[in-house]
């Protein structure tokens, strides 16, 4: 076999002990032993690392994990949690020793990795490699943002650091790539990563398959780089870490030296010490190494607690800084209301108002329009009431319409600006628009075509497991983008997305379900949202005044008949060819009714009085959707027009007519249905 | 609106015009004007690179596309389709100027972006950022590895270089850090990038989201870079291609400086010129300005015809290899034949004796293992019998266990192997296999756990569009992973890999399912198939012969009951819990069938009467899989257990039973839709 390999990877180091490092790795290896499961390595290689930064630079307050001006701590690899865990508890968290003991059992505070809103203290969710670092960089940058928004000469309210620590693997995710090219094109000077450079992964030492000279690769995103240095000396790890503060025009990268699970006797150095616990006897040969004065399971002795202990700092550093903001209030009392409201994540006392102009606005808007164009006209009316939303797109603006009048670009080096141009970056662009949004102030959404939702795809799911007010603007949403043809066209993105739990994917018809799809997106506190927008142009659709409101339902009547002997489901661009086809029935004698589902995930929520009613009981159902259709499947429809293989490069229609996506193809699938539907009533009598 | 910049990047040059670039640039904007659709930008700024490197080096032979030993040509940036059209098309490819003048247009062989398959000569799909440079990666190192395995002295039978164009886009997708850093540590001296280095992307000048020292992040790598030189001077790009091929140890990147449009008077160097057509009047203009001497569209004169012209040269080239070929035939029969057979992607002519093997050593199987580790027995029968398999993971080999005994590992300098280790680079990964499976020669497989597919998905994607044979191996495929929690426990994943078009997803139940899953992933020469594996350990099934050789079927009865009043239906690690809710179900009296749907995408394309004998008709449904239930909706289930929302950090049993997926809750669940099917029946009558 391959792997996996015994070599060992073992760096020199100054040989000296911290004790507080070592409550870290003996709580590290205690806990995953009890759990039987867990990554002991990274904890044991980090201790130091963490000593450095958490006992000598990191600002922040056990007592309250939300003051917004802490510094932040990510941890992108994420399997490390039980570092994360040690520190906070030694820190003074409330999480308690008992949950150490929990580590990794239903419904406890320490998950397997770190989760945000599970335990205090953690900023986001890791564990899937490179986001955490992606999401520092969409901290680092909402910190720059709101700094030049919210301080004022002698003010600095807004004043804190991201602190990340990453390992080798982070490190050959792409997305690494795309998230610290963008952060030091935006020169995010006060963004500190720190490297554990251990050279070994879990398949073994790391040369064969990762030869990169990271320094370098660094300095050419115009990072300033520092070390590498010897992880295992807190004063030099500090001192790296001042370095890196100093400069702040760039942001750093502080390379360690590390052996992984260094402590550990036998496996130290090795890829084994990863991920599997050390068994009992090198626990104890582990404690004898590191001189370790306690035998017992998660014993830390009482001195080495009182050392790590940052309540009484922390509480004075908080302290501190609320004077100031004091300070702050009594000269900009509305600025500082403001900075107050933005980081609560609550929208603006005002927002109903807008939202009910919006709906006035665009409502009954007989505007034929492509849906990304209509997003663009609720953009314009809704983002100056908004100032929290930050738009973005990777590479695509002018097509995926995400600016809206004087936006702005956000450039280095010069304040202002709300609109991010993330460049050909979708997953860097989702993964950083989940750091804007955790850090708070912000509501940040982001456009690319839907096809190229795939690239960004885990960090939307994140999104998702975060819950996260972020919105993913994803246009050309089908077949209908044409010529650009099948690497282009989504068919199955559509019902793909709707399976992300706690996602909303919406799908608007015309552009008074874009203005909707919109407002519910906003208004969604704990969720993320997608946009499926069309390129081409969509027909206005006329609706009473109940129906617009019926719209933030997810699925209403868009138009009935009496007597209708079927009905006709429908999403985005395909509504319109729905609305032809009861035209076309009508004349046949064949009425049906027509619903609207623009975002199926929220229909499933409504009540089933609702969702009954919507799709009535005892008629056949023919679905449409520009897509895969068997997902139709689950709203019981008898048949479904959409798109079960890959597209076509011609123009729109042209595709259309291809895939017998017309009027005239559904008008005879509903009378097909129809009558199946009525040869089988006829067998039953 | 911070878009679209009318800011220009133009590049100083020599301003020498060589007709043949001209013609290149004449064609491709008549091309996408005739279309009204296309990206005459990059054509324009390419030309003449792709003069030095069609005229200068590349050895292919316009008749025969699928010579075994061409030098490979990638268009990462597939946008500029209309290059490649126009290259092809002027050396002689079977590929008429009519086909030009149906650019974009239904069926027509030049779609919007190049698709293998559909334009002779086209090596792969592009258009998908990143991922052309990635297939690139994987050319080359399908070119190394058989190179090193069929090449004998005085026999270089394989010696071909693979080229590739790409963009700023395809540079600042992290797709792009994975595939080059792994070039760069393999040492693939044969991979020549050119770089259009024009400074413009779609949003504008690319300096403030792109200031990357593209140069250095590239020496970071291990690359050779060749300039930047000036890319409108042909003689300087066909230098720096030869300085290029001169490093045989290294990969090599060779920047040009260009003018995105270069020719157009009033475009070049816009953004605007990317993705417009340029207009009658701007065409004109272009036309006067290049002094172009015919003003009909789509006109060459006979003499640059006659340049371009490559049947001749293309024919001697490919005549003097095979005489090549023919003496190393006659020295090494049957290693001439097992590379053809090699190359024409045959399996090797007693395969049918090991897939029979295979099935009659697990068909059978009793043994309770993680069908993961059931992958890994079944690799270590068939790979000593398929050399062209190659395993690998994305660094986790020993968890995804792809490794088999003797694979060895694929190393730079050094010969043989059979099992890369890709590092943490999923996307990368399973673009570099889609590039090995373009290539020919070799069958890949990967690993990595099925929530981290989100990361390669477009690459999954492709590799279903483009019709390849790989093979994905997704392990640790539900919350049956226990304790890592939701960031690596698939839900929606089953689900929505089997919505892309084209793709067979295995989900198997035990060994014997799996050993079948690889027979027919391997025998599946025209699609990708992805295998989902379990973490923990399945009881194996019972079957009769029959029941084994249906599961080829993607879904048969694994156990009936006379007089069955309802039907589960269950998938991988749940049929296990099917059979358990079957025998407390019997001992109720109330007896069920069981059906186990290893494969629902082929069961899907089983003839109907295949599929209504197996899920019976008239009975109550119940489906289980541990995953989004909405999913079983078009298999008609009244009802289904599984997993709607994030899974759960905690031991596998202990999140089983905490989201009720038990025989007992299975079996309450069929006993309730029964009540309901009898009580509706009840009414009926």
């Amino acid at each position: 076999m391959s792997s996996p390999s015994t070599e060992k990877v073992l760096r020199p180091d100054t040989g000296r002990r911290d004790p507080r490092a070592d409550a870290l790795r003996v709580l590290a290896i205690d806990a995953v032993q009890h759990a039987n499961s867990g990554h002991p390595g990274a904890p044991m290689g980090m201790a130091e690392m963490a000593v450095a930064l958490w006992q000598g630079h990191l600002r922040h307050n056990p007592a309250n994990p939300h003051w917004a001006d802490r510094d932040r701590f990510v941890l992108s690899n994420g399997h490390a949690s039980m570092l994360l865990y040690a520190l906070l508890h030694l820190s003074g968290y409330a999480l308690p020793l008992e949950e150490l003991k929990r580590f990794r059992q239903l419904h406890s505070l320490t998950p397997g990795h770190p989760e945000v809103g599970i335990t205090p203290g953690v900023e986001t969710t890791t564990g899937p490699l490179g986001q955490g670092l992606a999401n520092a960089v969409g901290m680092a940058l909402a910190e720059r943002l709101l700094a030049d928004e919210f301080n004022r000469p002698g003010h600095a309210v807004v004043d804190h650091a991201t602190y990340v620590f990453l390992g080798d693997g982070c490190l050959m995710e792409g997305l690494s790539h795309e998230a610290c090219s963008l952060a030091g094109a935006w020169g995010l000077g006060k963004l500190v990563a720190l490297y554990d450079d251990n050279g070994i992964s879990i398949d073994g030492p790391v040369t064969p398959w990762f030869a990169d000279d990271t320094a370098a690769r660094f300095r050419a995103y115009g990072w300033q780089v520092v070390g590498p240095v010897d992880g295992h000396d807190v004063d030099a790890v500090s001192a790296a870490i001042a370095e890196a503060r100093a400069d702040t025009q760039r942001p750093s990268l502080v390379i360690c030296r590390t052996t992984i699970g260094r402590g550990s006797p036998n496996r130290a150095g090795t890829a084994k010490v990863h991920g599997e616990p050390l068994g009992e006897a090198e626990i104890a040969a582990t404690r004898a190494a590191l001189g370790w004065p306690s035998a017992e399971p998660f014993e830390v002795p009482e001195e080495i607690r009182a050392r790590w202990d940052a309540r009484r700092i922390g509480a004075a550093r908080e302290t501190q800084w609320a004077r100031g903001f004091a300070a702050y209030r009594a000269e900009h009392p509305a600025l500082a209301a403001e900075f107050e409201r933005r980081l609560a994540g609550h929208l603006p006392y005002d927002f109903e108002e807008t939202l009910l102009r919006t709906l006035a606005e665009f409502g009954q808007s007989q505007q034929a329009v492509a849906t990304r164009k209509a997003s663009q006209r609720v953009l314009g009316m809704i983002a100056p009431k908004l100032p929290e939303l930050l738009g973005g797109s990777a590479d695509l603006t002018g097509s995926n319409l995400t600016d809206f009048p004087g936006c702005g670009a956000v450039r280095a080096g010069r304040p202002g600006g709300r609109h991010v141009n993330y460049g050909v970056r979708e997953f860097g662009m989702a993964a950083i628009m989940n750091g804007l949004a955790l850090h708070g102030g912000f509501i940040p959404y982001g456009g690319t075509f839907l096809t190229f939702s795939d690239y960004s795809r885990n960090a939307v799911r994140m999104a998702a497991l975060m819950k996260q007010r972020v919105v993913h603007v994803f246009t050309h949403d089908s077949i209908g983008l044409g010529e650009d043809g099948p690497t282009h066209q989504s068919v199955e993105h559509a019902a793909s997305l709707r399976l992300i739990p706690g996602l909303d994917v919406w799908r608007p018809a015309d552009e008074a379900e874009t203005a909707v799809a919109w407002t519910q997106a906003l208004a969604a506190a704990g969720r993320p949202s997608a946009l499926l927008l069309s390129r081409q142009v969509l027909p206005a659709q006329s609706r009473t005044p109940e129906q617009v409101i019926a719209i933030r339902r997810g699925g209403y009547v868009l138009s009935d008949r009496p007597g209708a002997v079927a009905v006709i489901l429908a999403t985005g661009s395909e509504v319109a060819i729905a609305m032809a086809a009861q035209a076309l029935l009508d004349q046949r004698g064949r009425p049906v009714r027509v619903v609207s589902l623009p975002c199926t995930t929220l229909f499933d929520r409504q009540d089933r009085a609702w969702r009954d009613a919507v799709l009535g009981s005892g008629l056949p159902r023919v679905g449409i959707e520009a897509g895969v259709t068997r997902w139709w499947g689950q709203y019981g429809c008898a048949a479904a027009l959409g798109v079960d293989g890959f597209g076509e490069s011609a123009p729109a229609a042209a595709v259309y007519e291809h895939f017998g996506l017309t009027a005239a193809r559904l008008a005879e699938q509903v009378e097909a249905v129809c009558a199946e539907a009525g040869a089988a009533a006829a067998a039953r009598a």
